[in-house]
């Protein structure tokens, strides 16, 4: 059977061009970049060379960037870093986070007495960026502010800039989840002034395992993890040298071709709309997804219906592969923090789609036929 | 020119059969392993029977393996883990300890107000377990012990049974990096009472970036990562699909030849030694070399001499890949912790050597005819 695959916001498969990239640093440099013989040289290099890739790209100093296993031990070392590094004692985050940032805020509740503040969201899911300043205002404390830029289940997506202009405004420490952004838009670090950016490779084509945290020069905080000096004593262990290098090449192939990949997606995303709601009776979307939306997630509501409970096992049985939320809770019976916390229905079935670079018109096609067979037909009027 | 390879404690080289075993989930199966979908389903499964194979050799529960980006993170996550649940006051570990374990246990001395004990070295630079019963009769609160098996820089090799056995006579907790012996010592942990060990895949053929912890299944700790539910709730972040694979597969090879590649390389290390006091004056051994030592490091010293400054620079010019000590710290102007607890005289010029079964007597040789241009010849009496 042809699978369809729509759960890029999950992880992508990794390109051809990045595994060939990777290959060399599998068979043959596989010296610990520690070491000072030659082994050890030629594996420094290359990682030296990905950070240059990655901080020209996102237009920040190579002293920036910190390799990772991942967004969310990015997440957790800026979070955590922050509030330990400044003494804080408030953070104001959203209700819609991903886990790795609202579980890390909820045990430095519980075992900091740190402070936590919630964001309002706006009818469309949006945050509330006047609250976000009023809260600033009423805290006379410096904060760490920790809000998504694109998030993860609706696609709904932040005014960056403006958000970090505000939290400038009040001396607020700012870090933002990236995860779903990173290689789907074009930072300019030096226009948006934000502490903490997070990557992860597999949202864009590289290499599980491996992620990136943005730390601005100005910024001086303790590492997660603890041990030899890499990453300038900022990340013990020994580097994942060949993921490093994977994910600066899918970084790399995400730019060069950057606006074409957009337009292709957007376009995707634009049609399984348009699909959707001349064929399903009663359809809706979550979150603003025609306005400020990251192009690659949607986010449909199906109306109420007994099938509702075994949609994505009905698609996955005919191939076609798609989310209820996010990857990550995806295993466990609780419905979504995000769809809750906007007030969505909870008799509605749910379905993530999110594309890559690789998807086609076809594939939708075939989505929406499958997905006439499940519900009922729009009646003409 | 053809390069002799000799830091295999630092890193080794990756299988070419566990390359291979990666490959598929490379190009083929992708999926994030908590996606519900056929893509997920493929690469959770994946990923159980990796756990499955490491928890057989370890003679363990698949229960109590946690998949972690690597030694270091796996240390830090069973020291700090142990110290929050069980509010630990007392630490008792020793100076020669790898920076992942020292570093994490000063950070908790700093900012949590841990006491740290720590154990004498007897003349070999061993553990004195007396020592350490004595430390834990004299503390009168349950303590985190922490020592590692083999010690990366000398080979010294702790036997770790019965420091379990004291440990536990105590009540302490008994946590063992044991990042150099995993797949080179056959461990039963249904016969050694010790609550967390740690490996690290790239230590022993493996990939980079992919380490694991066990975890006894009565001790319960925290994460150090938090975010989604992966390994149960224990580490955070989508799975490192081809590294947890690459993992078991590198475990297994290891098993699968193990008392042929010990021979094998016990034997180059007994040949190197001989080699190196038949032709160099004054040539000695740090550690218990012929004694309680694993058979793939041999830390040699060499007389006071000008050179010794430059004698790792004049190997690599050579070809031979060494090190003098750690390679996490190898970038770092200071010199061994390791050794300078063992009261080694700084004039001497030391070498680690670690073997892999890759390596042959005939690299032993060039080896050693590259030393004799280095230092004076062993004058026959």
């Amino acid at each position: 059977m042809n699978r369809i695959y729509l759960d890029n916001a999950a992880t992508t498969p990794l390109d051809k061009e990045v595994l060939a990239t990777m290959m060399p640093y599998m068979e043959l440099h596989f010296g610990n970049p520690s070491a000072i013989h030659s082994y050890g040289r030629e594996t420094r290099a290359a990682i030296e060379k990905a950070r240059k890739t990655l901080a020209k790209l996102l237009n920040v100093s190579t002293s920036e960037i910190f390799f990772t296993s991942g967004g969310t031990e990015s997440n957790n070392t800026a979070i955590r870093g922050a509030v330990e590094s400044y003494k804080l004692k408030h953070i104001i985050t959203s209700r819609i986070e991903h886990h790795c940032v609202m579980h890390t805020v909820e045990d430095l509740e519980k075992n900091n007495a740190v402070n936590v503040h919630y964001i309002k969201l706006d009818e469309k899911g949006h945050f509330d960026l006047d609250h976000l300043n009023e809260l600033l205002g009423t805290i006379n404390e410096r904060c760490l502010v920790t809000l998504m830029h694109a998030n993860n289940e609706t696609g709904n997506i932040m005014d960056i800039d403006r958000a970090a202009e505000i939290c400038r405004s009040h001396q607020a420490v700012f870090h933002s989840d990236t995860v779903q952004t990173i290689a789907h838009y074009k930072f300019d670090l030096q226009k948006t002034p934000v502490q903490f950016i997070s990557g992860s490779a597999h949202k864009f084509h590289g290499p599980k395992g491996i992620g990136f945290l943005y730390i601005r020069h100005d910024v001086k905080i303790p590492p997660l993890i603890f041990g030899g000096g890499q990453e300038r004593n900022m990340r013990a262990g020994t580097e994942n040298v060949y993921g490093i290098i994977g994910l600066a090449k899918a970084m790399e192939l995400a730019y060069a071709n950057f606006d074409e990949h957009k337009a292709h997606i957007s376009e995707l995303k634009s049609y399984l709309v348009e699909q959707l709601k001349e064929h399903i009776s009663d359809i809706n979307f979550n979150g603003d997804y025609d306005g400020e939306s990251l192009y690659t997630v949607l986010n449909a509501s199906f109306p109420p219906s007994a099938k509702n409970d075994m949609l994505l096992f009905n698609l996955d049985i005919s191939g076609i592969c798609t989310s209820g939320g996010s990857a990550c809770s995806s295993g466990s019976n609780k419905g979504s923090h995000v769809l809750e916390a906007m007030g969505v229905d909870p008799m509605r079935g749910n379905i993530r789609f999110s594309f890559s670079k690789f998807n086609t018109k076809e594939e939708v096609d075939s989505v929406v036929a499958k997905l006439k067979e499940l519900y009922p037909a729009k009646i003409m009027a």
